[in-house]
């Protein structure tokens, strides 16, 4: 580490951030390079290639929990309850808040913030949020780099929230060791439970806002449509109530049972290696992408119906370098 | 057309479906036929270059209206009812429902199956389900390419139903010319609408469920989003109680207001341009998709921490014969 880096970690603030500083930095915890190197993260910013590169895996493995559900689900209220819960035991922790379905995520987690507001003077806390800067595949890259420079940075849990059911937010919550899935009672019957998604993904099953009136009917839809699923590991179902804290410490024990049950099963080496996969294939996709634009005049032969899209794209392929088989 | 295709579509059936008929049958209306291409569109089958190439646009384009909402929002009842109404116009309709969110779309689709049964003897209706076979871009690629089956086969109205309000949901909707994003109330305030994408993809918003006791609150949120949204369509906000029909016909008529707007303003024309765009985009990625397969050698690299994930990644463009720049 360089002197630089020492003294701009002692502060707890650099005046330059010299771009050769920056994987020190992050490693030492200092929380304005943290913030910018995840800000080159979303943009793709080709300063990350470098920092990436040169950051060391830290001593200890980070403890990486999703979490996902409906708009209007409580996440962040839940999220802000494990933050409490995982602080009490002394553990630095850190919140991605990814949400692929704006780009005006600034704006659209506003009300995530002010909830988060309670976390802002503890220094054993880093919240940040990510928004979808439109790019085919962005966040399914983005998410597993920041979780890496976060996880460089030292934080023993870090909580990544992800609105949303789709296809987009599943690849995202792959990216965690547990997947908590959040509904609320009286969204529908066992079959919009299966829609959700909930049998594939979920580690963990929340029904949140649990005093409404319909939670029975959930709890015992969702009980059915678990006993239904494949694999070894069940996902426990767990009532909460965020805003009043009940259940939370049930669904913290249901987390830390599923994280004994990855080691002892074996499943956690599976899912790193499916991870590393991941991440290496949304990275490979988003250099394609970049090289990928369909010019104007291709775009129009398209759409008057004088070319079809499958010989256009393999002229767009063609141009781009990629020799077609 | 051949002599066989004409026997084929004359018979309603027929016994070979030699693949060199199909665009013929195709064209002809034959269910068969349509059932099988959009089979092979779904799980890529490499015989469906052939047939989209050889498809001739139809002699009048089709409108295609794209439905979307989280799960719960009655999005099968909503597009049941539309059915209803363009039948009594007596326009043929076809309908795509989309599910992003699992593979095992059959199964839990099945509810929807049942609601749209009374459309089951009706000649002038077609209903396809389409499910996510978890391949990168799969429906992105999907969907547009059997929308333009259905609109080769003559549908004058195709309805696109998908689940939930993500990002790929997003590119999915994208593919029709009008979209109606359903939300019910109580699902939450303005942020929640602002987070469920309304402002940036909705043409037409309805509030489903319009009985319940928080419509009015949700009414307000939503016309409070629409005054800030930008660009010149303001998304009328439509009540309906779709289980008894209530507001069905405002919506409709919300919908041909929207139709006659997309020509009036020149819309039209710049959204079936980004629609080609993003279908030959779509393609493309399918084809640099089925090259991309990450060893399990570089991906063990990358989970012990042996290789970073980004030179990784270039490794893997490279043994894909992508030179990287």
């Amino acid at each position: 580490m360089s002197q630089s880096v020492q003294r701009a970690a002692a502060n707890g603030k650099s005046t330059a951030l010299n771009a050769g500083d920056i994987p020190g930095l992050v490693q030492a915890g200092d929380r304005r390079a943290l913030a910018r190197v995840i800000s080159w993260v979303e943009n793709g910013d080709p300063r990350t290639r470098s920092v990436l590169r040169d950051l060391k895996p830290p001593a200890t493995a980070s403890r990486v929990i999703g979490l996902t559900g409906a708009p209007g689900a409580g996440k962040s209220t839940v999220t802000s309850a494990l933050v409490r819960a995982f602080r009490a035991r002394g553990a630095t922790t850190a919140v991605l808040a990814v949400d692929p379905s704006s780009p005006f995520t600034g704006g659209a987690l506003l009300g995530d913030r002010i909830r988060m507001q309670e976390h802002a003077t503890d220094d054993g806390v880093f919240i940040r949020s990510m928004g979808s800067r439109g790019q085919l595949g962005g966040l399914a890259a983005a998410t597993p780099q920041s979780i890496r420079v976060l996880a460089a940075a030292g934080f023993e849990v870090i909580l990544v929230e992800t609105v949303g059911v789709g296809q987009a937010e599943v690849e995202i919550a792959s990216a965690a060791d547990s997947t908590v899935l959040l509904v609320v009672p009286g969204m529908g019957d066992s079959i919009q439970a299966a829609k959700a998604g909930v049998l594939e993904v979920a580690d963990v099953l929340v029904v949140n806002k649990a005093d409404r009136p319909d939670t029975q009917a959930t709890l015992r839809d969702l009980r059915a449509a678990v006993a239904l699923a494949p694999g070894e590991w069940k996902p426990p179902i767990v009532p909460t109530v965020a805003t009043a804290g009940d259940g939370v410490e049930d669904l913290v024990a249901a987390l830390d049972k599923h994280d004994a049950w990855l080691d002892a099963s074996g499943e956690r080496a599976r899912r790193r290696l499916a991870r590393a996969r991941d991440e290496v294939t949304a990275l490979a996709f988003g250099v394609v992408a970049r090289r990928l634009t369909v010019p104007d005049e291709l775009a129009a032969r398209v759409a008057d119906g004088s070319s079809d899209p499958l010989t256009a794209a393999e002229e767009l392929l063609a141009a781009a370098g990629f020799a077609m088989d």
